[in-house]
């Protein structure tokens, strides 16, 4: 992905240079490449004149142009450095605020307050942010903000100055990134350019696909991909999800994946199968695309295919395993009956025994697993169900499930469905569900609710067959 | 305009009540078309579940379509009521306020008073932003944006309370109608539906369209239309501009009206001329949209016909008339060449003389105006380049022209042009410039500084021609 | 009609001389407009480069441009001559088909003969067919030749020679209109350019368009209107029907074209009437293209509209009156209980009494006709299914209906479903058909039986309704 | 290319019999899969209804579906009798024939011999043209009839009533693939659906594309493909050229290959290299496509980059080495000078060791061949430019250049323009040119009259560089 974003950032440099497509000719600023503090004065002096439209808007803007094209230049130092000015001096001032806060707290009536405080939020907004936006009226400039977000990430823990750019750029890209700008496109083998089709072999994140013919497949009969569109970008997914079309709940991730297998579609497929969804940009981290797109793409299935009625994924539980071997060491875990089975005198034993198994670093043979599939499907139940994020120190209990994946189906409406045994028998498949993956399921008429009783009490909506498991 | 606004009006609330098109269903709130004190508690609750997202982001939506819906059944003192429920009690918390303030001026260190002036930037966010953000996210609800504000522009001068909603509404509008997010289009007869140039019959504002042959003649040979629009509202022009092709400076209005007498373009053109531009929608007043759209399209056509090389617009003096019986009446404004010129022996009969004759409420006959010509263009001249507004009363002197033609085109960086006597002998033409018009220049190389300098220092650019008008 | 032609042709002579869109440069010929005997080398000349591909293809297309340019700069005696040269100069060679005919009779064996007789084919293709297609490769070639056969088509009666360079052309244009390469489009309002809609005003033939208003009626809610389009003439329909949807048949026409009474589409709408269909261009006489417009429009709202089972039409019966008057006249129409209503005792009086009544030159009162209802709708089921063309000279009896408009839809598989009374009480309705108009119905199911019935044995299918006042 | 054309006929199948696209339900006749005698009466009456028209026009179509599925359903064998069966029974009848002879001889006069003359050519017409020109109007119609050629062709040379049915469909080809109608297409990366440029590495005749990496690389920058696109067939290029664009005549097809040399587009490019060229299907050979597609890309070039103003290919040599071999065999082809450098005394010897020399079934060392570069140029001048084909049985002299490549763009009025050494030290290349390759090169002022004089007279247009060599 980096060497993407590098050609990216390469064409853009030489368009903001050459003023080809917007007529905007930024030349970059002659800095050295690690920004040293004697080429800062320079740098200023160019946002500066860039934050006071001195010339007009459009000089504005061709000012910004070259202050990119400078920042392309930089070598990583010289980034964090750049960073590191917007942190500190186009941020507000405080002077500033000190002279709204006394003007509030001295004003007369309410009228007056409510001007005081008017300006008071406006000496609160930070500077750097007009020079941000100014960079949206660019060619290629709100690709740009993605990309540069990407690598402000890696700063965001430093101090809290870094992390108030980082609030400043994800609020903006918030606002730019809004659903209502986003196009719905289903994406084809037979009409979308070779160009956007590249990008889901680069972006896909969760089965990579590994040829032409693998990507034709997750486009062919039988299957759909969709993907939201910016009009700024048009030819960057921001994310994308994939659907199997099957008769039934897909219990294994193998057939998905077999494009050879069953080249027709199913014409008794009456169920979609969200087995993938990527987001495409880590610039974005934070901004809600994923729950939208699933519901979009709800929609759109069952009112283009009206024998599809059931809609669910097939996901992986990333962190089951980890957390199981911890909790083995832990915790008591087994039922009496279960703690039975596998060492019938001693249940420390037993706990001692399913813990060295599922330790293996490699995947044992299925006739040795197959007997501990209840149990397993057990725990992982209860993993599901009740284990959630918490801080043992603060002891604030977060109402979020542990597994992430888990928590963004759960916030979304959706309710645990099935675990499916042996569904992904692959290496990263035990390492993360022991072979087992998940239906999350989406019930329209169940969604507001799941989501309220989620996110207000942490309630888990489950299946019959989920909460049989977890009864035992 | 309004007839049509209603009409739009209608099918959004048929469109959030059926659900038909975003899958939303808002049915409006039972409430009486005056929206009287006792119905206010039913719609603050639905207010508040929207902010609070409860239901989860798309249930939200769906809470703001019944809103929306709600909003759209109110009689005229209904939606007042509507405005002053937002302004009264969906801004921010005052207590919230205070406290916040306290907390930034106890704080410890500055990583804490960083974080203190964040929590008092949130504060200080008026609560009803977030359910404006909504309604973008709806079918139709960024057009429902702009017809509200249209409507809640009335009532910005009753208090501070309802522009402090004004002020919300533009700033939410101004991100969304960045001009980054607009497109400019070219219409044509060939090419555009009949139902987007029908708009430009409703919005023409200067230059009234008269009937399907005219409109046919505005996009014709020899003229072209070029208008921005935006992609959530895709069948509604924002603002277009009419341009022709002309061998010269025009210097009348009439040959630009009257397509049927010179039907094949000019292929001698050199020439753009910007004779009308028109905003279409009052609710986005104080949005940025104009002065985009002359540099872009000038930006089109100096790459598709390398011929046309110059850049002007022939404009109205709205004001030059009104200011000039006014300006007769407070000062001695004659030359003593030009008062012997009309009274030979009196200058203060001259004056009152001329205004008399201007006083005309029609138009006189040519022969008895053509020889004020070189006294009136030369005031033309004076009134253009020095008056100002200014507030008698604060004695604030303001660096804008009076002609707020002139004011919009000098702050694009346009210059001064020519004079152009007879150039609108019509009621109108009269009672705005006494038949003259103005053509303002846009020379690219010159545009950054003179909006500079009129910016900055009021400095007003001028041809030769005028320089000499105004050194009599 | 013809000004539009003209002006087309215009702009492809300008075309044609600059080359400016196909590259081609085509300078007429030096010939005067009437195209005298003395300018005939010249111009056969250029026609012989023209057939022999003297400098390659492409040297070959633009020696067509220069001779249709020729064509276009010809006056009506001029444009007369070109036919003539293209009858008598540029058919077959009677010399070399003898010779072939010899070759073929003489043939030694079956292979031999083949070879023969595919020589006689080539010596029998009339030389001008090679120039007419070398103008379909031309930019508005085949427009061209559309308009070029509108005016061959007055000379068609003059001799067999004229005749055959009219057959050439229509087999050409059979080719090159096959519906095959037709892409059916539905026009709108919001999406089709003004100026294709502003054809429909200038095509329509049987209810005039008055306005765009009405166009926008004609489009808008409760109507469609469908067109073929040609990939070569993307700016032109070639045919184009009119479509209301309706509860049950429709009984009159003024409903359907008073937009303003119902502007909204009815819910209810279970029946497709397509009360207008207009051929756009009368160079395409006698190419088959309205039987496939219909019944693709029929499939397309199928599909579209599943509510919509009924598809009919409201047709009017162009020579009902003159054919009833002159029937009258010459044989025993009425039933005796017929002739009793009219007068009680002498049914020679009352045929003479119906005859003066409906030779009325304008639209009698409605309560006069009332009256006669019942006698005029079996005199106009028997005309409809009865009445034949003929010649009484030949006596070959024609199995073609008397109404061309039936003849029209019969052929097409329709069947005569309802008579509709006081239907189109205009001055052209009482001309045509005394105020009535007919519903044809297509029964997918019976189209293809009815067709064949039809076609072979002139049977004509009804509804039970005409079959009763059949058997009356 | 074959596994590409069953994958579309069973698509085909599927289609027509389910009707899904076209609303044409076709079941295909219950026949044996290889057609034997007792099956060909069903087949015959389906043909015979189909050619009448019974139940209309659609229902023709339909019959025509249900006769291609049947033929789709076919074995070799059964496909050969359905040829003949078109062959045999479905040419015109001899009897009618005959009947119009006798007609044409004893016409009265020249009106009456007119008329006798146009039904002797509708006798003459076979019959089947009606069944094929109904194919076309079905969904992937006009493809089928391009499939079926390609099958037909192989039975050509069998008899002269094959041969004759080839010819009814190669004209109706011409027809339908003339180039009025076809869309000339650039292919990119960025905006061609990914199912189009799959097409290309099907196709690519010349260079095979290894893979989507060395297909991004012909699209990419500093190169451009072009292709034909008919209506029917959007997602099937019919031909398409690969154009690099370089600095001066490429002179080897190395760096024309290696996309990663040189990634950017040379600025300095100011010649277009046509460097491959593929036809796409074998069912349209003797369907002219290339040189129009050569002379709109020259146009198309030209216009879009004016600094581009050469335009060459760089073709093989294909039969180069045969011929030479051959010839070393028959003539004395060496001059002197030439033979006396290989073998100082013996000329016959000379001629010996050189044939041995190229008759290494490998490619020698580039040390051992260099010597010979002088000799080898001049002799393929020679093969070039005077070599012709000819029969030396019927001694017709053939104007036509023995190389077909040759003939192809000296008939497209190139001339030859330079000759390469080691331009594609390949297997291939050693085996076709002995390592050389040509640039023909394309003057646009010159074309017309290369063409006229190659094609009246067989002169073949050179450079200077080419001339001089074959002076020596």
């Amino acid at each position: 992905m980096v060497a993407q974003r590098l050609e990216r950032m390469v064409r853009r440099v030489r368009q903001w240079r050459s003023g080809s497509t917007a007529g905007l000719v930024g030349s970059p600023l002659q800095v050295a490449p690690d920004l040293p503090r004697s080429d800062l004065e320079g740098l200023q002096a160019a946002i500066d004149d860039c934050l006071t439209a001195k010339g007009g808007e459009l000089a504005a803007r061709t000012q910004a142009a070259a202050i990119g094209a400078t920042f392309l230049n930089l070598n990583e130092e010289g980034r964090r450095n750049f960073f590191r000015l917007l942190a500190d001096e186009y941020d507000h001032d405080d002077a500033e605020v000190d002279g709204a806060i006394q003007a509030v707290l001295n004003s007369r009536d309410s009228d007056d307050r409510l001007r005081a405080e008017r300006r008071l939020a406006q000496t609160l907004r930070p500077k750097r942010e007009r020079l941000l936006r100014r960079f949206v009226g660019l060619d290629e400039g709100l690709p740009f903000l993605v990309d540069l977000r990407e690598e402000l990430l890696v700063h965001r823990r430093t101090d809290a100055a870094m992390a108030a750019v980082d609030n400043d750029l994800r609020s903006l890209l918030e606002t730019w990134f809004d659903v209502a700008l986003l196009r719905l496109v289903r994406l084809t083998w037979d009409g979308s350019p070779a160009a956007l089709l590249e990008k889901l072999i680069e972006y896909e994140a969760v089965h990579a696909i590994k040829s032409w013919d693998d990507l034709r497949g997750r486009l062919g009969p039988g299957r759909r991909c969709y993907a939201f569109l910016h009009p700024l970008m048009p030819g960057e997914p921001l994310i994308f999800v994939e659907v199997a079309l099957t008769e039934g709940l897909a219990s294994g991730l193998g057939p998905l994946l077999d494009h050879d297998a069953d080249p027709a579609p199913n014409s008794r497929a009456n169920t979609a199968i969200f087995y993938s969804i990527s987001n495409c940009h880590r610039g974005l981290a934070g901004v809600s695309l994923g729950d939208f797109l699933i519901k979009k793409v709800v929609r759109e299935l069952a009112s283009e295919l009206p024998n599809v009625t059931q809609f669910a994924t097939l996901s992986p539980m990333p962190r089951f395993r980890s957390w199981l071997i911890q909790a083995l060491q832990d915790r008591d875990l087994l039922l009496p009956s279960e703690a039975k089975a596998i060492s019938p005198d001693d249940p420390k034993l037993a706990q001692g025994l399913l813990k060295e198994l599922i330790s293996s670093p490699t995947l044992p043979p299925q006739m040795s697993l197959d007997p501990l599939q209840p149990i397993l499907s057990r725990l992982a139940a209860r993993y599901l169900v009740t284990e959630r994020r918490g801080d043992s120190v603060t002891e604030v209990r977060d109402l979020r499930a542990l597994d992430p994946v888990a928590n963004f189906h759960l916030s979304n409406g959706a309710r645990v469905e099935r675990l499916n045994w042996w569904a992904n028998p692959s290496q990263t498949g035990w390492e993360r569900g022991l072979t087992m993956m998940v239906n999350y399921r989406y019930l329209p008429a169940e969604i507001e609710s799941n989501h309220d009783g989620y996110v207000d009490a942490g309630t888990v909506s489950t299946s019959e067959e989920i909460r049989t498991l977890l009864a035992l």
